[in-house]
């Protein structure tokens, strides 16, 4: 991190903020054990649903990356999330779901709750700074993510419209050029070190977000941020408290 | 239009509404007439500025269709906008100007002021429905506009997005695809036929707006709707009236 004197010079040249969704806005492992359990009382199912919910997390960076690396032709997050699903269910020996149940399961992600400092950073965030989410999901799921959690973003910035995956650099470079803003004057906003060094690596500034119980209990990564990033903050108001002087 | 019995049913498949935002959505004539003004006074210059906003306005289809039949390269609304702009100034002999005081007058197009309507009717609109611009505008424009506008969109849709202009299909069929939706589940808001039939002809449904006033005193086109349109309404008020039942 840098001093705080060089801090206050990179945040007055920043225009636009965007927010990683997936971990950095919600908290799509507590949703997902969550809407797992509701689901499994309902269609009387034996499941662990933190397991279950991690082990789909972790299905979601080799997906990106087989696309990134054209092993797989273009699919969006709806349909990689979906592709991810079918293997679990066999691995976890869920069986005798239809379609619909399927498909109800998938869009969990499309409903997942955001942290509790999320609605009040944000807003704050928003009357200083042009605000929006720079996500691997699609642009259908973070509509839906947005109005249920709540958020007002100024548009939606999402992977699906360069068909490639963050850490790529494509996704930064053309939320810049659609924000007609340079590089340099965009802040990317992440619990994510990969995330950030990609940002950087374009010319962005950068935020660290802790999100140390993303993962549950037993997080080993992500537990702070990289030495290079501009801001490092506890979560989104603590975050404006640091941009907006 | 159709029968009140056909529409309740066409409304009621319908998830989205995209809009179209120069004149439909905001008052381009009266904003560039007023800004005028201020800046005439301001520079001491004598111009007619109704008729200024006209020529400028003029030169927006032509210049889009040009893009749209690659006898330009792709050029976003701003660049084309700034092309006009620089002519106007030598056939309304208004000399002098700096960069700044142009790039100042070319940014009017992102302070445009909204109908009356809007605010209230899109408010309404959006506890029914995904909204969402589907703008020749560019995104950055975009935003400034909802800001400026105070408008809440669920995502900015532009056809930026596809380096095609409306009323070419692709703006459209890549809206419906973003939000994840069938072309009849999202419906066309304009004040403008051609728009309208542009949308209908890849599936959409269409709802025409009257803005009699857009272009002035004198308007002879678009006075009133084609008879193919699904809705037709006085305002974004009495479409939503129309709409949610």
């Amino acid at each position: 991190m840098m001093s705080g004197e060089t801090n206050t010079a990179d945040a007055a040249s920043v225009k636009a903020l965007t927010f990683d969704v997936f971990g950095t806005i919600t908290d799509w492992r507590g949703t997902l054990i969550r809407e797992g359990k509701d689901f499994g009382i309902r269609k009387k199912l034996t499941v662990d649903w933190a397991r279950f919910a991690d082990a789909w997390r972790a299905g979601y960076a080799p997906s990106t990356r087989r696309v990134n690396e054209r092993e797989l032709p273009w699919k969006n997050i709806d349909a990689l999330h979906r592709i991810i699903l079918e293997d679990l269910l066999q691995r976890f020996g869920i069986t005798g779901l239809e379609e619909r149940d399927k498909e109800y399961l998938n869009r969990i992600w499309h409903r997942l709750d955001p942290w509790p400092d999320v609605s009040s950073g944000l807003q704050r965030l928003r009357r200083h700074f042009l605000v929006a989410p720079l996500s691997n999901g699609n642009v259908g799921l973070l509509v839906d993510l947005a109005r249920h959690a709540g958020i007002h973003w100024d548009c939606v910035l999402s992977s699906e419209l360069v068909k490639r995956y963050k850490p790529d650099p494509e996704p930064y470079l053309y939320a810049a050029e659609l924000l007609g803003l340079h590089p340099e004057q965009v802040m990317m906003v992440a619990a994510h070190n990969t995330d950030l060094d990609a940002a950087r690596s374009v010319g962005f500034r950068t935020a660290f977000i802790y999100r140390t119980d993303e993962y549950g209990p037993g997080q080993s990564s992500d537990l702070a941020p990289n030495p290079s990033v501009d801001f490092a903050a506890s979560d989104l108001n603590d975050l404006a408290d640091r941009l907006i002087l």
